[in-house]
């Protein structure tokens, strides 16, 4: 069953350049990660350092191993020194898809 | 069923600004729209201009409705004169749903 997860955390809006080599790491790691049909990251519009996540995994297995990868500690490091908070994901469990 | 709906659009990052008031009016007046648990539009962190779309619906009347709703005209004109193109969004059918 495919997953999609999607949800939010939060950085100070003053960090973000700061934080940003370590989200393009964890983004593209993770790209590359087996079983990852997509994973982003992106600012919230309307709400600075509200910052929107987006994955999608082929199945739990691939995401149980994602949360436990080498380069996720590596970020969690980074970015617990630079105010990350607010961490607020869900997982969808998917059973049919179509273009909108 | 509950319905997130995931994807992208592009604007030409020099047109952001411009598009922003047009963009803060779709997503909060989707927001009040009747079945709408989620509405968000975020710049994607690693590709500047490629603008992020996170929807969750009740069911699928609610995003029928939401398609004809006559806001949606006015940013359709809007966008349309600013660039926006590259529009590929997914449905997904949820049957389940936890935290992460």
């Amino acid at each position: 069953m495919t997953l999609v997860v999607t949800g939010v955390f939060r950085v100070p809006p003053e960090n973000l350049q700061a934080l940003h080599p370590h989200m393009a790491a964890v983004v593209m790691t993770s790209r590359a990660e087996r079983g990852c049909l997509d994973y982003a990251y992106a600012e919230d519009l309307l709400d600075p350092g509200l910052i929107r996540v987006v994955e999608r995994w082929t199945d739990q297995a691939a995401l149980d191993a994602h949360a436990i990868a080498p380069h996720m500690d590596a970020w969690k490091t980074a970015r617990e020194a630079l105010g990350f908070h607010g961490r607020d994901l869900t997982i969808f469990e998917v059973t049919a898809e179509r273009a909108l």
